[in-house]
């Protein structure tokens, strides 16, 4: 009986057991179930919040936390206190996080943050100033303290920062039952893990065993037996992307992350990874988009200032186009079609200019385009520029000569057509690829350079050639 | 002895044993490593095709079959014959993957297969055409044909077609003992394992138990006393981007597949998760880029093709705004200075909405942005709007003023330039939330939409305002 109490212990703790959906179809949390909590912050009403709250998963409790207002946030922490599952806030926003964090008493947070696994703890730690991370520290448990700092230390997006410090370590001569019954018997196990790990005395790392193997082999097999090399030791230091990538390219589920001198020091998980691998795509995407790394829980003033650099590269830009323009101004004045339809050689190039570079950029960033296939992706995008080209060419040339009855315009918004889209293509894919050759992400500069060449080169070639064509004819 | 070469035996099979790091600071294929399997492929030397690139872990294979040409790609597959792992294709832009595939005859790709885990079986198979695929599967083992074809069945992109049919299953009646002997005298067990299923005599999923639990438990304890109910069973047609969210909320390593009747078909991995969650946040940046799912290998037609829609929408939108200069013609004959800095008015606002598009975009993808919190993020883009529209505007102003030498012309860009960045946060976050809400991708049509409106704004505020100005004063 003792036994199957022992065994249903850790059970009953976890949140997944009775549990309700709290999304509707739209993944939108509930309506009702949002009202309902709210009604129960108001009314100070803790014992609704423990049992239809505290429950919930780490990350719906992240959602709710986001969901409501940001008064009722700091209210509903405090109302469940001791039940609050500090692992929600790493599934918040950062401002939010740092929000709550602010307002919960020092002694509080340490006494929620010694729950955590390592890697929580570190995520939540990390965020806060030097002063209040020390007073948290100091009333933590000597081990304890100990693993937090060391991960502390380790650079900012760093596999050391990422990883856990809890694992399951054997000698290599240990035999697979021992190495069960030490798993029966031991207390202090990580709460899941997916592989064994391999150490000699001086913890240096040999090897690892997937938890399948074990549970394969024969009790009186040598765990050495067993055991794989492990070919891709994460290094401390090693940037969590550069990690990220490793996992996704052999399909890790976990891997042991080790210090300067080979000596396993904690453990990073695929879970942790998949939010590595998530960020940098959104970081990409956000670049390509102009915007850094803001939050939709920033405020007016951290927002703009975020968006005004981007804009203010993109007006020196555009004063650099418009004074192209201008050199043409005595045209413009004789033909005023002129500047009805420039706008549309410009454009059109743009786009099709960060076409090629959003393919470009992924690419480079996936580790798909390298100097091997780089030659053929060039030619492949200067033939789409050129067959591209051709087609608007034609297809603007005709309609702006049936529009401004004049063949002459047509002809020129052709020829000035498929220059831009030539133009593009070549910027598109050239821009990007010099810029990682040089070492700059390309993500974050191409665009601008992009539609520079694409609006300087559509203003130069279509009022250009409609001067040079009007004072020859 | 014998006991200990069983345990050895699979082991050996392990590519990542004696491994040789192929790559170059940067990620690529080392360029001498290419050359001398390139110079094999061409003296047709097996032996170190066989010693050198059979042993590669298969994503390892699929880069270096990306890297070399074409031709080089058929006879490489050729010259490794049964050495040749399938796994690779995997790896493999879907063009390069069918080019190799056509090539080989049905009898070795069958033979291939069915070595495969199911998973990556079905991921070759399903790119192939019907009158191949049945030749294929009519030469495999009856059982192996049927997992498959069940697996097929399923809609493309749903969790059926990405689930391996492999998993270990027990009724909940067999102690924890019972269940370790079982898997270490089973030799048909999945190459790779996390979890293991319990299952009622019609195959109904009861629950889960991960292998972690299995060790940490006494053997006489009974199976339905450590498993957990599985809160997140996927149902075999859930779309593959919902289930990959399941397991990003819920730190899933590995789920149920269940079919209508709740009987277990197979088991979802986070290894082929991860792969979904790459191509989605990748589906989005490109759709943002006005360029669909193309991929490297792709040819001139087929890229050409691929973007010349979006290219023509845009058009038909160039178009509408040149239209809208067009009313101006006689006040732009009159003040040329207006053709040489419109494009700035227009293109800023097409910059500032495409920044507040972009992180509008993603956050409906992540789902952070939902009803609870869409009235405080338009407020607060309506906010940046006006900061931002009041900075350049006066920035502008200046510039234009000085320029030309007309304080009214500087008044009137500023102006125009407040009305239009404001116009741009609304379009912004106003059509990618309508888009999402009628149940329209936001990603694929939001730029259109949002380029259009700051154009016209753009272009109709600052020609307006100064045809009016200019008329009364």
């Amino acid at each position: 009986m003792s036994d199957l109490e022992e065994d249903l212990r850790p059970l009953d703790h976890r949140p997944e057991e009775d549990h309700e959906d709290i999304y509707d179809e739209d993944g939108s949390i509930r309506g009702d179930f949002l009202a309902l909590v709210c009604a129960a912050i108001a009314d100070r009403d803790v014992l609704y919040l423990r049992q239809h709250v505290a429950k919930l998963h780490e990350s719906e409790l992240g959602h709710l936390i986001e969901a409501i207002q940001p008064d009722q946030r700091v209210a509903l922490v405090r109302l469940l206190g001791d039940d609050f599952d500090m692992t929600a806030l790493t599934e918040v926003d950062e401002g939010i996080r740092l929000q709550i964090v602010e307002q919960m008493p020092n002694a509080q947070i340490a006494a929620a943050i010694g729950e955590l696994d390592s890697d929580d703890a570190v995520y939540i730690l990390e965020d806060l100033d030097q002063e209040d991370r020390e007073e948290i520290l100091a009333q933590l448990p000597f081990t304890e303290r100990v693993r937090l700092r060391r991960a502390l230390d380790y650079p900012e997006s760093s596999a050391g920062r990422r990883m856990q410090t809890e694992f399951v370590a054997v000698p290599p001569f240990w035999t697979v039952g021992q190495t069960i019954d030490y798993m029966r018997d031991e207390e202090e196990l990580p709460e899941s893990f997916t592989q064994i790990f391999v150490i000699d005395p001086t913890f240096k790392l040999l090897g690892a065993v997937d938890l399948d193997r074990i549970l394969r082999t024969k009790r009186q097999t040598k765990i050495e037996a067993v055991m794989r090399e492990t070919n891709h030791p994460i290094p401390a230091h090693m940037d969590q992307e550069e990690a990220a990538q490793l996992f996704e390219q052999y399909d890790l589920l976990s891997a042991a992350v080790v210090d300067e001198g080979g000596r396993l020091v904690g453990v990073l998980t695929i879970d942790d990874v998949v939010d590595v691998i998530q960020e940098e795509a959104e970081e990409d995407l956000m670049r390509l988009g102009g915007v850094g790394d803001e939050e939709l829980s920033d405020t007016i003033p951290e927002t703009s200032r975020s968006r005004v650099p981007w804009l203010l590269v993109n007006l020196l830009t555009a004063f650099l186009a418009a004074s192209v323009i201008s050199l043409f101004e005595a045209t413009i004045e004789q033909i005023v079609a002129l500047a009805v339809l420039m706008p549309i050689v410009a454009g059109m190039g743009g786009n099709a200019g960060s076409q090629t570079m959003t393919v470009t950029v992924r690419a480079l960033a996936t580790r798909n385009l390298d100097i091997h296939n780089a030659f053929r992706v060039v030619r492949r995008e200067v033939g789409v520029g050129l067959v591209n080209g051709m087609i608007f060419g034609v297809l603007i040339g005709v309609v702006a000569g049936l529009w401004f009855q004049d063949p002459n315009i047509g002809g020129i918004i052709a020829t000035a057509m498929l220059i831009n889209m030539l133009a593009a293509a070549l910027a598109g894919i050239m821009i990007p690829l010099l810029l990682d050759r040089v070492g700059i992400d390309p993500a974050v500069a191409s665009a601008v350079f992009v539609t520079t060449v694409t609006d300087i080169t559509g203003f130069f070639s279509f009022l250009g050639l409609a001067t040079w064509w009007f004072s020859i004819s």
